[in-house]
């Protein structure tokens, strides 16, 4: 089979959802977790070649950014205190609102509901109209939900009603608790079965809470992420930078989030893998000295106002000119956007699946300026696998703030500059003896006032000769007259300048990604529609090698302990089949765990030291001595070198498999 | 300097825990997490190098036990819920005993506190008679803790009473919470600071309480292993391995311990990796086919009869020895035992610090049925940091037999043999009429009854002519006659054996083994004492290389370019140092990461593109062209070539630390 041929192959049978999964629980690629107790839902545990699958995932990510960039890796606790995610805004912002019906006890997400009971009366709508239904592309979130909605009613709806319907649709993502409330009042949207009245929605916080230490009185969660960490860390992490910006941190661990219902198998998960990295730098030049590596990739893009125009056509353009055009923002999020893409499609993602959509305003999260997804396509619909995000200054802000810590960049100017501002000044001896214990908490609340609050402050000093504000942990207002303060505009000649980075932060759900890859790699031979096979490049395929006796006999054990211990020695991960079926069947069943190499030992190899070597897709043979085999799938596996090319110096084999 | 020389100058300066946790926290090996914040006792981050070398240890880990075995690794959830953990022991067992002083509101641990008091009065009781305080062992975990007992008042004892005492101390670990109670109570152990009395000692289960969805109904903990995960899903691990055992499956993640009151640094953290692996092996056979490999490594072994005689005097014996004398229980728990060291040696651990004790009757963990830890020397004492515990059939047959899956090996007889059992028939059609809707519970319950109960109904049933059983979940007894059920002891010819089998279970704690390495491979140059230098083994080095440009001259910087791409390109992990300031302070800062290799570029290689390499330990130095360094630095590292053979084709280089 030729590479065109192979092409062709993987796309002539109609891709079904079931077999693939059937494959992967099958092989044990993951399985429910706590499947013995009845399963929870929203929780996995990876078997033995989706393990693999993913620790070699992990691995060429560690390699891709963290090696080539020289990121500053770190491994922060997932437990973190109630204290921090208050600050970062999780603990008010992270939540879905949710409805419960009183009489069944069931919980609902509540945009679900109302997207869900006006979409049915839409289509029935249509119905009634005797128009047929369009097939619209429904949101990745949307398919992957089973249906509430059971039984679609021939209604007919009056125009403005359909109207209404349709702008309330356009906006789901953007209501908050309240609003959807209203809509669920002025619309009768109910129970999607029973019809019943829902209780109003309430926010439920997607955070796992847990008490640390025997008091019970530390609360804590479990992270919804692990920027924080790497954002608390950010102090050290500059001085072990030696204080130079721009530089990255990056992080790899699990993070959770407790999910209302979650239904989509991999998907949508309550503990997950995420690979995030937090690139720190100027907010006044976010060029990037590699930039040129990446300008000339195309990609698909997607954004803000394409969308907004009511198109999902992407427009397809190098990477190059969507930054010159301004269409992504700036160099380093361009970079970015090219690494991500050759990343995931060096792990095997088909880049004809793969999108980046901007995010759109009512869409982002609550500490984002700007957000690309790169979202892949599978039977459920395109998936966010990774977003990259621009959070500016918010976090460390915050942070900051809260914690009184100065978090900034300090840039010697190579030629002072000078800078106007407003500063305060404060008669220290007079704070004692008026606020007592309290003075500390006042003089600290006064020098971190912001240049606008200073200025307003002026000007009420000077023209009432007092001032007053209320803190935060002090009864009543707290008056002040120009004895205690003074506030002046003052104009400096600075040598060191000081800023809070911008945050560009690429963060990758590993096993969306995964799951993605499932899809992408699989494929039925045409001549054989029950056989799957899992094309995963062998740079992260679980194993690389299937060593198959040709039969049990006893003369074929000693090379196959010899080729055994060759592999082992090489690092090569391989499997020995030595049950009794056939080769064939052997084959078959490698073939669903994706291994790309078969390495057959038959009664020649006793005499003459010569195995065979198979490849999965094209199930092409060649035959060599096991030093040159194994060179050639090293090449292949690690070194990217062609099939072709790394066996020119192999003898062509007829395959077993046909006779 | 020669091996010889390194090596006594490894020894010449007193180690210092201090500069060593100075160096550690300086250079961001780890800090204490949420820091910013104030800290969480118990909780840490591991900055780049920390990170770094954590994830080298790993990699280590899965070649060496993983790859090596072909066992099968699985990421199971971290997230547990409450039945999982009940059925396994956790919730009702894994717990301290914790006391809690009414007046203060502190906290102590139970144990603890008895022992440090009587400990102390008995250090009263010595000065009181005039004698010198023997340097008494004191164990690892009383070592780490901060003494609560500040003051001892040199008042002397009935020498019955120390006695009593003595023999307290000995089994301090094996009292249960209401003992601990009562030897409060008789002797009078209250508050160590204050004396006040403290309420009775209450059980504190360690593990992280959470609730799993919406609704809060479903409780959950945070693993306090990784164990669980791997027994639940043994039908599929068997499965996968085609039926066949031994296997082993293997899995490295994070666990969570609610520590009480944290104390030790690195040593005693609630949140963890570890690194587990679950060896299923036939309870009547744990031979093992490699055995051979193992045998001839000499250990010092701290078997349980030497310490119940008081001693800590290690056995100092070949593991072949050891399993010939039963010292060791069986060849596959020794094979472990020789791996686990070869596994810790390779990654930088003293084998003169390294000891294997056996635990002692009254400390071994609710499952384990033997252990032996692997305990590393520390300035906090002996540390446990692996556990080799045979945990029998328990926990597949705990969760068999609350959940009625079976979990066995089948294994096809060569020769059938004869078994005699007893043996239920039920009249099934009796039991829908008489028990309605309980019917299925109580067949369940019939037919899972053990050998032994059958064995007692059996007699009943004979006796009486019916027999009676409390169910759970069914009120009141549930009696049966005769035409119910039938009990009787039949011999069949069975063909296949069918067996629960035992787990022999390797366990690091990679956190407490990272901080052991790091005081075994820290020494201080006898020439400058203020200088640290910790000597990873290259292998598991945070970083491989130090590229030093001799200074900052632009002309310097194209050839730093092109050595960096080289690196990044071989994939060695490298840091380049270009700030000003000198090489001596540069390799000195390199030495206290620990970095192996120092690459310098001078004014020569710009003319004739050689570099000069300089080796950590022995800051010996070499010449040659960037390939030739780069092949050097490579065999070291990963292929573990001796240095002197490694650069025997390069060029000896006089120091410039020296000029």
């Amino acid at each position: 089979m030729s590479v065109e041929e192979i092409q062709k192959a993987k796309k002539a049978v109609e891709f079904s959802r079931e077999q693939l999964e059937g494959i992967l629980r099958g092989r044990f690629f993951y399985a429910p977790a706590f499947d013995l107790y009845g399963g929870v839902s929203g929780l996995y545990d990876y078997g033995p070649p989706g393990c693999a699958f993913q620790a070699n995932v992990v691995d060429v990510w560690r390699k891709h950014f963290v090696l080539e960039e020289s990121m500053l890796e770190v491994d922060c606790t997932m437990l973190t205190p109630y204290e921090v995610l208050k600050t970062s805004g999780h603990v008010d912002k992270f939540s879905d609102w949710m409805c419960k019906d009183p009489k069944t006890g069931e919980i609902f997400r509540a945009d679900h509901i109302v997207e869900e009971v006006l979409e049915a009366r839409l289509k029935g709508d249509k119905e009634a109209r005797g128009i047929a239904a369009q097939p619209v592309e429904e949101s990745a979130d949307k398919k992957k939900r089973k249906k509430k909605v059971k039984e679609i009613k021939a209604v007919k709806l009056d125009d403005e009603i359909v109207k209404e319907y349709e702008v309330i649709l356009a906006k789901i993502d953007g209501f908050s608790g309240a609003q959807l409330g209203e809509l669920m009042v002025k619309y009768d949207i109910g129970n999607p079965v029973t019809g019943d009245k829902l209780e109003p929605p309430k926010a439920f916080n997607l955070m796992f809470e847990t008490a640390i230490g025997p008091s019970g009185q530390l609360k804590g969660y479990l992270r919804p992420e692990t920027a924080q960490g790497q954002f608390l860390n950010f102090n050290k992490l500059l001085e072990f930078n030696n204080g130079k910006t721009p530089f990255a941190s990056a992080s790899i661990g699990k993070s959770f989030r407790n999910e209302i219902s979650p239904r989509a198998g991999l998907l949508r998960v309550r503990e997950f893998l995420m690979a995030e990295i937090e690139h720190f730098v100027d907010p006044l030049d976010k060029s990037h000295p590699k930039f040129h590596e990446v300008k000339d990739i195309t990609l698909s893009f997607l954004p803000r106002g394409v969308q907004e125009s009511g198109s999902t056509v992407p427009i397809v353009e190098t990477i190059g000119n969507a930054v010159a055009t301004k269409m992504i923002d700036n160099e380093t999020l361009g970079y970015f956007i090219g690494r991500i893409y050759l990343f995931l499609t060096k792990i095997g993602v088909d880049p004809t699946r793969l999108r980046f959509r901007q995010h759109m305003d009512n869409e982002m999260a609550h500490y984002a300026a700007d957000c690309w997804d790169a979202e892949l396509q599978t039977s459920y619909g395109w998936i966010e696998c990774v977003g990259c995000a621009d959070r500016s200054a918010y976090d460390l802000t915050v942070h900051s703030q809260k914690t009184k810590e100065k978090m900034v960049v300090r840039q010697k100017l190579e030629t002072p500059i000078e800078v106007t501002k407003f500063e305060i000044d404060l008669t220290k001896k007079l704070f004692g003896p008026k606020f007592r214990k309290d003075a500390p908490k006042v003089e600290s609340f006064l020098l971190n006032l912001s240049q606008e609050d200073l200025k307003t402050k002026a000007k009420e000093l000077a023209d009432d000769g007092k001032v007053t504000f209320t803190i935060e942990g002090i009864e009543g207002e707290v008056e002040l007259d120009d004895k205690f303060i003074k506030i002046e505009e003052r104009t400096k000649v600075e040598h060191v300048r000081e800023y809070v980075p911008s945050v560009i932060e690429p963060s990758f759900g590993i096993g969306r990604i995964i799951y993605a890859i499932f899809e992408h790699s699989f494929w039925n031979r045409p001549e054989d529609v029950a056989r799957g096979v899992l094309s995963f490049p062998p740079l992260v395929a679980p194993s690389k090698v299937l060593l198959v006796p040709l039969s049990n006999n006893k003369e074929l054990q000693p090379i196959t302990k010899q080729v055994s211990d060759i592999l082992r020695k090489s690092e090569i991960p391989f499997k020995v089949d030595d049950s009794g079926v056939s080769i064939g069947k052997r084959y078959s069943r490698n073939d669903e765990l994706g291994t790309p190499f078969g390495v057959t030992i038959d009664f020649d190899s006793v005499t003459d030291g010569s195995v065979t070597l198979r490849e999965r897709d094209s199930t092409k043979q060649v035959r060599g001595s096991v030093e040159a085999v194994i060179k050639a799938i090293k090449e292949v596996t690690y070194q990217g070198v062609a099939w072709d090319e790394a066996t020119k110096d192999l003898t062509p084999f007829v395959s077993q498999e046909a006779k």
